[in-house]
């Protein structure tokens, strides 16, 4: 049997589109410090916090005289948290940009995550085995994991491991999260006087890693698209044989974004975006309420069908219910051992109910029982709910169920209510990266490079103009410290890289906003299909509508 | 707001590849009766049920002189049963082949399906309407529908419909079933001395249509690539995660064609064949101990993860629940009025308990909760158990769950299952036809209108050949009788379309079966990406792995 498919191979023969500054002799590549002009309002608080690295400039590339002779570097890498689409070109452009430089760079990668940098589990990158990873997805080259390196004990093993791995510097691609650390790790070397640098690379699909310097993180392009492919292709089916309604959780852990993205793609009936959820503060019943006249205006227009979408994260967005959560997981921390003691679901149920507040007592109760199951049964390793594995689309579809029988009791409602639920994520966090990523994260590998050659430390890539064609984006770096913000973390006030969610005042928003009621009533289903790395240049090198709406053509 | 996608625009462009014989002057095409062997063991049968129809030939294509002046035709076309991706590429072959013989053809499609024909609901479609459909995913153009043409009123009324619309022909697009009934009709019409043929097109994801003749079913390819691209995506997450094992249900009514192409393309490390577990007579508990020994064996190797691909009727060919089920759609159809006052799960489940057989009843106890409220609550409105609602998956990784605790206790299993579950359908029906399918549907569509041309009736459109290249693809026409055997439906002999199963001594089956042990042990999965439309031959224009192997290169 073959051990590679036919676009598998296809893809690996793929060439990566750079920006200019970056597609000519790599050691000739400069910076240019610009104030950012947003002055940070915390930065005295951070300064302390970060003294030997807070402070730096957003920092443009710009083609200078070639260096000669530039020394070889040894860098590691690491993949933190979630797979997202493009992460392997992303190590494939760090590695052909180290050899560029010098051909004796070497780069190694840690292997399963943060984790393999404390217990120092590597592999050395070499031509043969990034050729076999080229423009593909997953991060199966070196593993991830969802291990913090946040404690100044991790910190010293981390530093000890990189010393005695002679590394100039380490690239960690990642998150929110996994770059705050990255700033944190930064700062710990420079204090020590250690000259190694520590560079962060924007991932998650998310796509809540977003600021002015950071226009997108990759792979929000990837699964995206893929997302919609399938959205597109269950609307066609419900328009066809128009006798379901679809109810789809998209995979996103808090922001809306990529539910908006595929609103914006396929347009469906009803998209609910959490931000604005909270922004209305909406109780569970109105939101319940508002897709119930969605469906019940349709069925009495004798249109039976539709499809909604509902981001993964809504449910924690829901006053009453993110209220609810946060006081068991309280109340289950609290009384960990207790609680382990009840082995059904009944006196788990039973005890809960006795010892939450009123408030959150009566929601619970109200919960349709799959859900009150769920909210128990399931709880991660730190007993926490595992909010990602609550079925809320099925909760939707049970509640609005109940409403519309109520309608057609009082003869408001004529139609008929047959519903699908799906839960789309796991298929698109590895697919095949878009072109887009693909150009995207070997550019961001390119940056690493040029980022470390320049001495920097504590910068997370940054291309700018995404929205443009590749050869006019403009690669660069920003000061991670740049993008922190102080919050209360367990007590303490901890810098961290605020989560962007959905602005509800953004042109992506309003746009959506502006024709939604139209796409409600009257079908207006797009079908992106699936993602095209070949063909006309508008079908397979567009980048999402979201950037094209924040950014400009 | 955009009103069609970018790919949706390009895909209208696509002009699709024709088979050498029918891409030149159409008119001149002429046929030639081949004798396919394969005698049918009950034609004496089938004569008399179809006296006027029965006994024709198999027809194959043949180049012959032009002949001038044809007179126009008048069509009407169905589409029935579940959508499959390419029909609306039937329909546009039939048109444009239709106006190339003569511009004052008409071609009328009739709406919703069946039901269309009996309630005289049609569109005529003109080249505005048709242009803006090719190559595109659905049945939304003219919709489908389950109603079936099958009694002596309903042929009546599908006559007096055909008259008065003054059609010289009526194109069926569906399954076995729709097919079958084609037949029935033609021989009605055929009796009636009406000059009004009925040519049935071979339409069904599940591939389960399929002989010497009719070597694929139109939306088999797609369907599959589409699914494949989902399972190789959650693959890699799951290589690269290394946390869960994703257990995928697959669309397909009974056959198990779909996971066998899923498979042969992904490489899972299992995969259930239902024709397998009926013909080995395997238990639900055979099936559970099979798939936790390959959970077990690569948990004890470190490899905490892993896919297994599901065909959604599974569990109808597991002795044991196939049983039970019919035993429960008997007893609730015996019982209706009487179950229906049993509104709670328990009060239903206690009653179902005490009247069915002990066996029955045995396996219905000792099933999880989850699927015995899916077998009793979720009724189709026959009052049929709800096959494809019930969560097999769900159920197979509960049974799993359960059986590696008692491993683990015992100390045999040393490893940790957390584990995912999705179904993969609607995902599928609806896509682009992939450039195969295109050329596929579109070549019936020519074909469907040739056995128009040339006078036959209850023929169905036939392409040989199709695992090479398009031009050297053989077109013709089959007897639909031909494909007929006499089965027992509700105590009468009818003749019926047999449905073709997955073949355990079939190329495919084997193929998969001398490496799945392999595939279980050493990860080897293989992501064959999103359907390709533009590019390299070998990425956009290869039929299914089943085809290839069942037909060589």
């Amino acid at each position: 049997m073959a051990n590679y498919s036919v676009l598998d191979n296809a893809r690996k023969q793929y060439n990566p589109k750079l920006p200019e500054c970056l597609s000519k002799d790599i050691s000739a590549v400069g910076f240019e410090e610009v104030n950012s002009g947003a002055q940070n309002p915390e930065s005295d608080k951070l300064k302390e916090i970060l003294p030997k690295t807070f402070g730096g400039k957003y920092v443009k590339f710009v083609q200078k005289t070639a260096k000669s002779g530039t020394k070889p570097f040894s860098v590691g890498i690491v993949l933190s948290g979630g797979q997202a689409p493009g992460g392997h070109n992303v190590i494939a452009g760090i590695f052909d940009s180290l050899k560029k430089i010098n051909k004796d760079s070497k780069l190694i990668g840690f292997l399963g995550g943060p984790q393999g940098i404390l217990d120092d589990k590597i592999m050395e990158i070499t031509k043969e085995i990034i050729d076999n990873y080229r423009n593909t997805g997953g991060f199966d080259l070196i593993g991830s994991g969802r291990t913090k390196i946040e404690t100044d004990e991790q910190f010293e093993k981390s530093l000890q491991v990189c010393k005695s791995r002679k590394l100039d510097a380490l690239v960690v691609i990642g998150g929110d999260d996994s770059n705050t650390n990255a700033a944190l790790l930064a700062e710990f070397f420079a204090a020590k006087n250690e000259n190694i640098a520590v560079i962060g690379v924007p991932k998650t699909i998310d796509g809540d890693l977003k600021t002015d310097l950071i226009e997108a993180s990759f792979g929000f392009d990837t699964a995206a698209k893929t997302f919609s492919e399938l959205i597109g292709n269950v609307e066609r089916d419900s328009k066809s044989a128009k006798k379901y309604w679809h109810f789809i959780k998209l995979m996103g852990r808090s922001a809306s974004h990529i539910a908006l993205e595929c609103a914006l793609q396929t347009q469906p009936n009803c998209t609910i975006i959490s931000e604005e959820v909270k922004a209305k503060n909406q109780s569970l019943e109105s939101i319940i309420n508002d897709i119930t006249k969605i469906v019940m205006d349709r069925g009495n227009n004798k249109e039976n069908f539709g499809v909604a979408l509902i981001p993964e994260g809504l449910i924690e967005f829901i006053p009453e219910i993110g209220a609810l959560i946060k006081e068991i997981n309280k109340l289950l921390g609290d009384n960990e051992q207790h609680f382990s003691t009840l082995k059904e679901f009944e006196q788990q149920s039973e005890w809960l109910i006795k010892n939450l507040s009123q408030t959150a007592s009566k929601v619970f109760s109200s919960l349709p029982k799959l859900i009150r199951e769920q909210l128990l049964m399931d709880r991660d390793p730190h007993g926490n709910v595992q909010v990602s594995r609550i079925e809320t689309e099925k909760l939707i579809v049970a509640m609005v169920d109940t409403k519309l029988k109520e309608l057609k009791e009082s003869g408001q409602y004529k139609g008929k209510f047959d519903s699908l639920t799906h839960f789309f994520g796991y298929e698109g966090r590895c697919a095949f990266p878009s072109n887009f990523d693909a150009d995207y994260c070997y550019s961001l590998g390119y940056c690493a490079t040029v980022l470390i050659a320049l001495g920097l430390t504590g910068y997370m890539t940054s291309i700018t103009g995404l929205s443009k064609p590749v050869s006019q984006w403009v690669p660069g770096g920003v000061p991670i410290s740049l993008l922190m913000n102080l919050e209360e973390r367990k007590g303490k006030m901890k810098p961290v890289i605020k989560k962007a969610l959905v602005e509800l005042d953004g042109v992506p928003f309003k746009t959506f906003a502006k024709n939604r009621d139209e796409w409600a009533k009257n079908t207006s289903f797009i079908y992106p299909g699936a993602i095209q790395y070949f063909g006309p240049d508008e079908v397979c090198n567009q980048p999402t509508i979201t950037l094209t709406l924040e950014k400009g053509k």
